[in-house]
């Protein structure tokens, strides 16, 4: 949540995420970079999944755990895919962006290669009020 | 095509990728990544698309066609979303690993914003051939 407000400081989307170890220790954090680095890739979990992994010489995540202040959309989840995550821990649902219970549910089909674990809509009131009062600023 | 086979020279799945601009010039071109960047994210499609954003400051590829020896998975498929991609044209169709026109068939979902696009199956005997001798050999 400190990385989702970072983010939103720096005229981002104000989400966070964090990467933790089997131990439980961070291996990453991040929030979004899509403005700043002018990378419509640049999701937060996108870059903590990336950093970790080069951290670890390209050791998958399947003992690691993804934090996310949001529901991840279609390319994240699918990158959680290819990145082996073990688990994913998400915030606020996004029925319209989200793509692991909305939209393509890219976890959802007999092709795919790697399931993480799912844990959504923790503090998700807290997560979604963010998003919305920026959201509501942009408008204004 | 070249970029593929410097791909699989470098170990890598032999997929390469090409972004052409609005008067058809080349922004930016690139083979597979991941095992030398111990990046999974690190695929041809998504490093042309974040090379020609960056150098145009940004703006998005609406008026750009991406093209790719395969299929795009859906990490890719979905990121084509975030660019804005006009137009994909792709070689050899993916039933495993797609994303287009298999799997989760992201551009395929009502709520997908942007929809690119898409030629399938360009010099499909060709792509496919080299993924095939590429995984022919690794298992030999």
């Amino acid at each position: 949540m400190e990385e989702a407000q970072a983010a939103a400081l720096r005229g981002e989307v104000p989400v966070g995420a964090a990467l933790s170890g089997p131990d439980g220790q961070l291996l990453a954090r991040a929030g979004n970079r899509v403005e700043e680095w002018h990378d419509p890739s640049a999701h937060a979990e996108m870059l903590v999944m990336r950093a970790a992994t080069a951290q670890r010489s390209g050791r998958r995540l399947a003992d690691c755990v993804l934090y996310v202040t949001l529901e991840p959309c279609p390319m994240c989840a699918a990158a959680a895919t290819h990145f082996r995550v073990g688990r994913i821990v998400f915030g606020a649902y996004d029925p319209k962006g989200g793509g692991v219970e909305h939209g393509p549910r890219v976890f959802s089909h007999p092709g795919c290669l790697h399931r993480p674990e799912i844990v959504g809509g923790v503090r998700e009131r807290e997560t979604g009020r963010m998003l919305q009062d920026f959201f509501r600023h942009l408008r204004a």
